[in-house]
């Protein structure tokens, strides 16, 4: 059996982890199974890094960046190599150059493109483990690549589905996915299994244990995932196309409060003036979640939106610079003290009384709904920040997702 | 003009010092000239490294440690391009594998063989300022090696070679190579022009500015080198084939304190006994300097010699366990306090009475000549520690070193 593990940077912090690591590749190992590791940055290596490099240049080119970030998880293939190799396990590390793994050429958000396999299997074949660096890659200009937000994830699914492994291990701090945060919602159950458009929609809702371009790379290959604790031996849980167990109505609760209200009153009502506004923020990169129009007074239309709540500033910018001109209104208002709460279950497709079980809890414990966004397997309400951990545990308590199904 | 500059880990140990060597090369840059810059890895950095790969593994495997260190030069690298940019000029920075800078295969210890020119040529045509990641090479495996000591030096000194280059400047924290050296001789002064052979037997000597491999190889391919310090513009000193100012009789005194002899008394008296005794040295890596051999009491002799400081311990146990067979002896005593102190000149050869200038000028001073060696531009004796400051300022005044000749 192939199997590919992936740990990250808290994971690798310091000496005792690293050991702790290398143990269970070593248990792996001793099975008889060929283990691939992939490694992030060492603990807080990364954001020192980025931090040297700001002191010297506030805005330092993206290349020289990468080629900067690139050495904390060479640090750290290497180090877990010395500490295989201390136990007794003959181990090998490899970088994006050595593997050689290929990206698109774009600094910091680079894409992997191929993968070779060749040393990788030969390196199997002399019964090594053999330690990859995540994050990282090699354009076609024969410089390193990062690969952005979730890139050891990335790295190790792109390498799972390379080189058809029989599994991918994401190890993480806790044990897997759950109905709901366990940190708001006390009754939150682990899920066994979950699949991976469930997956996409909790991850880009906030749950943040799994990034959506590891998921999506993973639905695309069918890459068996297990999500599980770096710190115990719990089963964790199996992300894949469909469960086996019985279908539950919803799978989880998310709530994601990095999120802030723009509303945009008293816009001309005549065609095109949507498309401006919109147009302006895409322009800037700015994306622009729950979008909800409303007639406003005579004449005149508001439209509200949110955005991630680190891009309210620019985006309202960005809006005051064309009020002029292409977006005419009355009023800029913003609200940074919201939160979305989304439920989400493939189960949800052929149940159309989801939403108002939804909306009915909610009502139920008082909370207001500013804004509603549904997907086929997702429902997501705007509510007021304060009232999010009640919003969760009412929706939890509703849908019994705390009893196993 | 291509010029190719070397600077050390104390010249790149902060943002301060970076943004020194930064204007420095902007400086070059500016003349119009093709810049490569070599750099170390900042200030300790190799040493925590080794230091937190020992913390893991007592013994790491050296093709891991390999893998480790090289992440120290590819941090200066790209910290200096961000800091060339800030300035707003244009740099890349490369490593071993981007080069490529290929070397035999042993790890820690591996030699130049063949550094491709065509990726820095074609970054020196776009007028950008090259970067090189010194010490570094990649191996017919692809793996990354270390040159071992003096191995910037080494990478800077073999470029200029390859790139034809019209100097290879070695930057430092001295003006250049001095008379001797200036903290224990004041009157010690610095040289405009210096051969390569008497540069070797400076180096070898204790001397320590440049690496002996740098010098032979600078040698080997006529690369002019200058040693010159990053503190301030002074001129520095030149080493090449041969000099053009007036030839002095002697060039410089240099002295070695990290040495100690080893006096192996009462062999017997018969052939291959020395033969036996150097060559379990030699199989063990200990590296014999100066070679003393009197006869001792009836049908015996003795055989002194000294090693590195650090190494005699070493060469103590070898001996002792074969005392009992193939280095039958009385006993093996050590004294750590000797010191080696030389005279250097391409002048010697044709001036038979130097040697004994020298040891007219010990004798002046009182001082005990203990062993004695000497080669055609070079004699080196062997004296108490202690003596080494009176040493060499009587042999540096008796020479008149002092005074520019």
């Amino acid at each position: 059996m192939l199997v590919v593990k992936k740990f990250g940077g808290t994971s690798v912090a310091d000496k005792e982890r690293i050991f702790n690591v290398a143990r269970r590749c070593m248990e792996e190992y001793k099975k008889g199974n060929d283990v691939v590791v992939v490694l992030s940055a060492m603990g807080k290596q990364t954001d020192v890094l980025l931090a040297q490099a700001r002191e010297i240049n506030p805005n330092p080119p993206k290349r020289e960046v990468d080629m900067l970030l690139t050495t904390g998880e060479q640090i750290s293939v290497a180090l877990m190599a010395m500490a295989l190799d201390s136990l007794g396990v003959p181990a090998v590390s490899l970088n994006a150059f050595q593997v050689p793994m290929r990206t698109t050429s774009n600094y910091g958000n680079a894409r992997l493109k191929d993968i070779s396999t060749e040393r990788i299997r030969n390196e199997l074949e002399s019964r090594r483990i053999v330690l990859i660096t995540g994050f990282q890659g090699v354009n076609k200009f024969d410089d390193y690549t990062t690969l952005g937000r979730g890139g050891s994830d990335t790295t190790a699914v792109a390498l799972a589905a390379a080189l058809h492994a029989d599994i991918c291990e994401i190890y993480t701090d806790v044990d897997g996915i759950f109905t709901a945060d366990p940190r708001i919602v006390k009754t939150a159950r682990k899920l066994s299994e979950i699949t991976y458009d469930e997956m996409l929609d909790l991850a880009s809702l906030g749950a943040g244990v799994l990034h959506n371009r590891s998921v999506e790379m993973a639905k695309k290959y069918g890459v068996k995932l297990v999500v599980r604790s770096s710190l115990n031996t719990k089963e964790g849980t199996l992300v894949k196309e469909d469960v086996t167990v019985e279908q539950m109505l919803i799978t989880g609760v998310a709530c994601d409060k990095n999120t802030a209200r723009i509303a945009v009153i008293g816009l001309e009502d005549r065609p095109g003036v949507a498309f401006k506004l919109f147009n302006h923020l895409a322009r800037h990169n700015i994306n622009v979640d729950i979008i909800l129009q409303s007639v406003g007074r005579e004449g005149t239309k508001d439209i509200s939106f949110t955005v991630a709540e680190d891009e309210v500033d620019e985006a309202v910018a960005i809006l005051n610079r064309h009020r002029a001109t292409s977006v005419k209104c009355e009023e800029i208002n913003v609200d940074r003290h919201v939160a979305k709460v989304s439920i989400v279950g493939a189960g949800m497709m052929s149940n159309p009384g989801v939403a108002a079980k939804m909306f009915e809890a909610l009502a139920d414990v008082g909370v207001n709904i500013k804004m509603i966004s549904t997907s086929e397997i997702r429902v997501t309400v705007l509510v007021d920040e304060s009232s999010v951990e009640r919003a969760m545990n009412a929706v939890h308590d509703k849908f019994a997702l705390g009893v196993t199904g």
